[in-house]
């Protein structure tokens, strides 16, 4: 089926695109109703991710409502640690929780390799539905969480906020963390590359928590693996290039490495100007993001301004993808999604040489 | 009484020194057993900070155990909120919290200019009977929160993860964030000036919460505030400079900004090399830390490999003084902060002219 929509991935590989392509990360998610109402029919937040004709609703609820350039797969960033058998589970208010977090080198060696066909077909399945029934509308993200970003729940057993039993295993036995962090980006190349192949046509790998760390610890433990990742892709798919983005949030210091490591496009958060980032990238790499998502809790006529001042400060050219530089909050009033999609549209066609 | 061991003061203001001066943000605190027994003798977080003795008491506890450069005040930060009445406490596991957070304009309107030498009579008290009880062993440091940091609290009535309604006041209604940020902007430089007339040798400014700010709105709703009190701080007092560091976590990004604002030295997180800090601010300002807190949990032998390897990577000259780049946790073993500060005193003479 052909793609009607692929203002994404053409800005995506800093091609001439007609104005600046729009999607948000979280876009399926609890500040819509309808999500809401899906995920209290499915019983749980697992079920939902586990049920691939649920996990296809929720994707499309947003392309339902929003005049959006892409949908991402709805899925949890978890779900390989759970794969390999730490059993995740969610207790609300706390977010993701394993049943068996990782406490020795024997349980690090003991990780299996999931074959993805088996443990994480819900996922695939999933993909392959929705590419089906969004019908060539906007092209179907997939995404995966980095190997340090796992690791740190898969060590610390849930959330942290200081990640000191995942650091302290970096530190004090490196060996160690490499073997985990390996058998990772193995896992998380399989399962990317399922993904492609079940129909996602670009895909992103979110390093949530890749500011965390020191700046030579986040070149030796996080960027190494996403590079391994990286070269181990698919980047063809259907004779179609699969653009690969890299989202490591708080790692701003990090830019210019980033993109040397051959992925197409950078998530960018908001604490640095899109102007400085692209003057530090060059046309190494597009773009996205990269706007506060807390300015979608203010008025529409203070969220145009802003979406202006971002579209500007990337400036003329390809090569931007409009995004938040975080996923939106479950407190955002779905219509000033709305009064953002619409800003970009308004704003970003005299940006375009393909306009 | 004259000051014995003036390493950290000519540090701060880039003067010759024999070896790299080290305190630790937080050294008075959880970690230490002694620490523990005093807050269980006061009773409450809140009567060991308003009771001078045992403020007194805690704040030179680290220094009887550690080869340390300076003292800090033991306070809080949200002395200041408290002062203006909107009822600091604290719930076990949860953090700060305000019985009256900020809802309305008319409420910070009605906000009063708290008179420090009475509503925070006993942080001054505090400083006076400490810096008389150090006897001039080492320099004591005073303290505040961030104007921006400081309205969080107030704006939240807590902690949080994303700021939201903080946020959403910058935007929303900017005027009368400015208002509360200008209300809270000459608090701070009362309130630090009574410290320094208490005896406070120098200052720092904890901008804690400044990275969840946009690289736009860090300017001007952060740093201009800080700007405010740089330039209304007495920089003398008793004869001698009274140094100004300036400290934003996740704010590498605005580096070159903070080194124009005045002070004297940056507090630099460990997501950026101290190599490239000291690059990017040349030699306006001094540079303080930056070890992840997490490599105390490590052996001491890592923790050894790590205070060298920060060292050099300020590389030699004047003008750094060694910390981590943010608190110390509750979860470290007070030994190892012992092997932090051997490290730096084994390592850091080699890189200094004053030697």
């Amino acid at each position: 089926m052909k793609l009607k929509n692929d203002r994404l991935l053409k800005a995506l590989l800093r091609e001439p695109v007609d104005r600046t392509p729009v999607w948000i990360m979280r876009q399926a998610g609890r500040y819509l109703p309808e999500y809401l109402a899906t995920r209290a029919e499915a019983g749980s937040f697992m079920q939902l991710c586990q049920t691939p004709e649920l996990a296809c609703e929720v994707t499309l609820q947003p392309l339902r409502r929003y005049d959006l350039d892409a949908a991402i797969i709805f899925s949890d960033i978890l779900t390989i640690p759970d794969a390999m058998g730490l059993g995740l589970y969610f207790v609300t208010g706390e977010g993701p929780k394993f049943e068996r977090p990782l406490s020795s080198r024997a349980e690090i060696e003991a990780l299996p390799r999931p074959d993805i066909s088996d443990s994480l077909r819900y996922v695939t399945d999933a993909v392959s539905l929705t590419r089906r029934e969004i019908g060539g509308k906007v092209p179907l993200l997939g995404f995966s969480g980095s190997p340090w970003t796992l690791a740190t729940y898969m060590i610390e057993g849930g959330s942290s906020k200081t990640f000191g039993k995942a650091k302290r295993l970096l530190y004090q036995d490196p060996n160690t963390a490499h073997v985990l962090l390996g058998k990772l980006a193995e896992t998380v190349t399989d399962y990317l590359n399922a993904q492609i192949e079940a129909g996602a046509q670009g895909v992103q790998i979110f390093d949530t928590w890749g500011g965390a760390l020191s700046f030579d610890a986040y070149r030796e433990f996080s960027l190494s693996y996403m590079q391994q990742i990286v070269d181990g892709l698919k980047r063809e798919h259907d004779g179609r290039k699969i653009p690969v983005i890299l989202f490591s949030k708080g790692c701003n210091t990090q830019l210019e490495a980033l993109a040397d490591s051959g992925c197409d496009a950078l998530g960018v958060d908001w604490t640095i100007a899109l102007s400085e980032a692209r003057r530090r990238v060059g046309d190494r790499v597009a773009l996205q993001g990269n706007l506060d998502p807390s300015i979608l809790l203010a008025d529409p006529d203070v969220i145009r301004r802003e979406v202006r001042r971002t579209l500007e400060s990337f400036g003329p050219g390809e090569g931007h993808v409009f995004n938040l530089g975080h996923g939106i909050t479950p407190d955002v009033d779905p219509d000033h999604l709305q009064a953002l999609i619409a800003a970009v549209a308004e704003f970003s066609p005299a940006l375009h040489r393909g306009n």
